[in-house]
């Protein structure tokens, strides 16, 4: 079956490698993974059949990893990963969903077949993928295997991107800055939501010069007026634009599961004072911010460093400020390992990508810029060009 | 704070009364639910915030469930859901993916406070929202809890519809018949794919006759040649169709979270005598079968009624033919009560909503034509008018 590969065989076996690294250090002698973009990231893997049990599992003296899925879907492994036939399992559909067997029999009749069952097996204990009856029953199975949490092992890997990688996210940072500029030429007076929401879509899937787009990890997040209060409200598809609105919008670009977010805000009218400040405030400490950012510095020292831009200013930001980002899934495009906030000691590194967002949510309104950057040797690079303001209408 | 609710209040209250008789007739003291499509079903709440941990707590003994999620989103809870200020509990930022704590320490306190924490405790253990972390914690923080598998408890309430949610699907089912006629106008020769799902995802979200669409809760699935070998591939955005590709697209209407799902097959050019043969045959047994359907028989009848529409013509169905479906978010628009399957004893009931789906994927090509049906008082109704075919264009 022709396959569709998105890197080179060469960059899956360097990733295996480097999971391999973490593994032993961590005492794990079979990973088993469930989050799609880990199965991504290590075979090629992709296809909407997460809402399945799904996996991969890699053992230390293999080198290539194992996929398993519904047999319905094991052309879509055939087709999209690395893998040859030995490494590709499909399990009967009897398993989908069933009130009587659960599909971690057949992924403990694997780890036997391998002769892993009385070894150090790592799994994703808080993952979206990997329920609690996914745990009891692998345990039930495999009694005298040893459990390790492998939750985020892969994704800690992932957070150094390659050429490659970066290539792709590129890719997608012009399709969000296209998706945004539609977005903020379609808000008026007078619009329907869904209207503009109906030509963002269309926007990330159609892409820009020629770089076609994937469906992103988030639905477009654009709440208006009241709705802007709160984080992960959208539009409403039976509402105008109306004049004094706030508008917010978290939209991204995808290019082959790759994102590159942005957060921009528009008011409709003459915007009062304590947004106009808001706006001021939080766009100065952007820029200071990200001035700052470098190579060696550590994660709560950036928050840190933007705290200290609001000193004085009234205006405040509880939650974290940023997150680390690339390659992902519904229902997060963030990478659940780097969190620009008080605690984080990760040292960032060139290749790291981060999307630096401090939202603010108010009880009457909100108001979102932020910057996805690369970190490179020397500093940090936007990778979005797009003006830092209060979009406004009249 | 101003609150904008799809059912009246009512509506709520009656659902919360047939949840409270599951959980009596399990022995069910306290239901903690984290599926978005429960918590929105009984509390109205609608925001793509899962990401992070939150869910709904119902004792046996209140009449409006618990809220509770990240800070930042009880704004959310105070805009979308019926609950007041009592039942909305935001959570502190550094319970976000923090490596040091879970939230799940969070909604142990909670428990303590309502004074349930050596009570019967219901838990959806396989859902996606549900990880084997949270049930450590859980375990670990409340020892004197009896803990009860409750997944799908509310998920079966949720399998007979209101009228008012009857009335959502049948909006839905227009936009799907909309955006199924969007894309067969589009495919063509030389089109790119990704201009084609451009188009497909905008009238999901611009709707028709004034009923705004949202977000499906699976992306459009419409792979082409080799991809639709498999069940859960989608477009190529690199891709133009080429003369002899099948098309398959899976694609629904959504609205207020309320789907209705449709999947057909074109063909570019002359089809293979083979696909043409499928073709027939699938839409011989989807018609015959849907003439049998009636309130009183079971979901394991269907099949069978199915089955042997295929006897002697070579066609072969390996997996369920179909599955309830409703109400949701990512990942999935089925409800995982009722599948169309051998050894489904479910008796059919006015009010049920079934996608009747049985695609074929062969080694070379794909055909799916499927029907989302509403069991009535006396048989089924379509909710969708498609023409069952396969299409062609030359």
């Amino acid at each position: 079956m022709h396959k569709v590969l998105r890197f080179d065989v060469l960059e899956y076996k360097e990733r295996v490698r480097r999971v391999k690294e973490r593994m032993d250090a961590n005492g794990i002698e079979l990973l088993f993974l469930v989050d799609p973009a880990n199965m991504n990231y290590l075979t090629g893997y992709d296809g909407w059949s997460f809402y399945v049990h799904q996996g991969v599992l890699l053992t230390l003296e293999d080198d290539q990893p194992h996929w398993f899925g519904r047999q319905q879907d094991s052309n879509g492994a055939r087709i999209t990963t690395w893998l040859d036939e030995e490494h590709i399992h499909g399990y009967p559909d009897f398993y989908v969903q069933s009130r009587y067997t659960h599909t971690m029999v057949y992924v403990a009749n694997l780890i036997k077949e391998f002769k892993y069952e009385n070894k150090n097996i790592g799994v994703e204990m808080d993952n979206y993928w990997y329920s609690a009856k996914s745990m009891n029953v692998l345990r039930q199975e495999l009694p005298c295997a040893v459990f390790k949490d492998a939750t985020n092992l892969v994704n800690w890997v992932r957070t150094i991107k390659s050429p490659a990688e970066i290539n792709y996210m590129r890719q997608a940072a012009r399709i969000c800055e296209h998706v945004m500029q539609t977005a903020i030429d379609a808000i008026d007076i007078g619009i329907w939501e869904k209207d503009v929401a109906s030509k963002v879509v269309a926007a990330q899937i159609a892409g820009v010069d020629g770089y076609g787009g994937d469906s992103p990890a988030i639905f477009p997040i654009m709440p208006s007026d009241i709705r802007t209060s709160t984080a992960h409200l959208t539009f409403d598809p039976d509402r105008k634009y109306q004049k004094g609105d706030v508008v917010l919008l978290e939209l991204s670009g995808c290019r082959f599961r790759y994102h590159a977010p942005l957060s921009r805000t528009l008011y409709l009218g003459e915007p009062p004072e304590g947004l106009r400040k808001i706006a001021q405030v939080v766009i100065n400490g952007l820029q200071t911010t990200l001035d700052f950012i470098k190579p060696g510095i550590t994660a709560e020292e950036v928050e840190l460093r933007w705290r200290k831009c609001l000193e004085g200013t009234g205006v405040e930001k509880p939650s974290r400020v940023g997150y680390a980002f690339g390659l992902n899934y519904v229902p997060d495009w963030g990478e659940h390992t780097v969190s620009l906030r008080p605690g984080d000691k990760t040292i960032l590194r060139p290749g790291m990508t981060i999307h630096f967002m401090p939202g603010i949510w108010l009880d009457e309104f909100g108001f979102e810029c932020s910057e996805p950057f690369l970190v490179t040797e020397k500093g940090c690079e936007k990778l979005i060009n797009f003006p830092e303001e209060l979009f406004i209408k009249k």
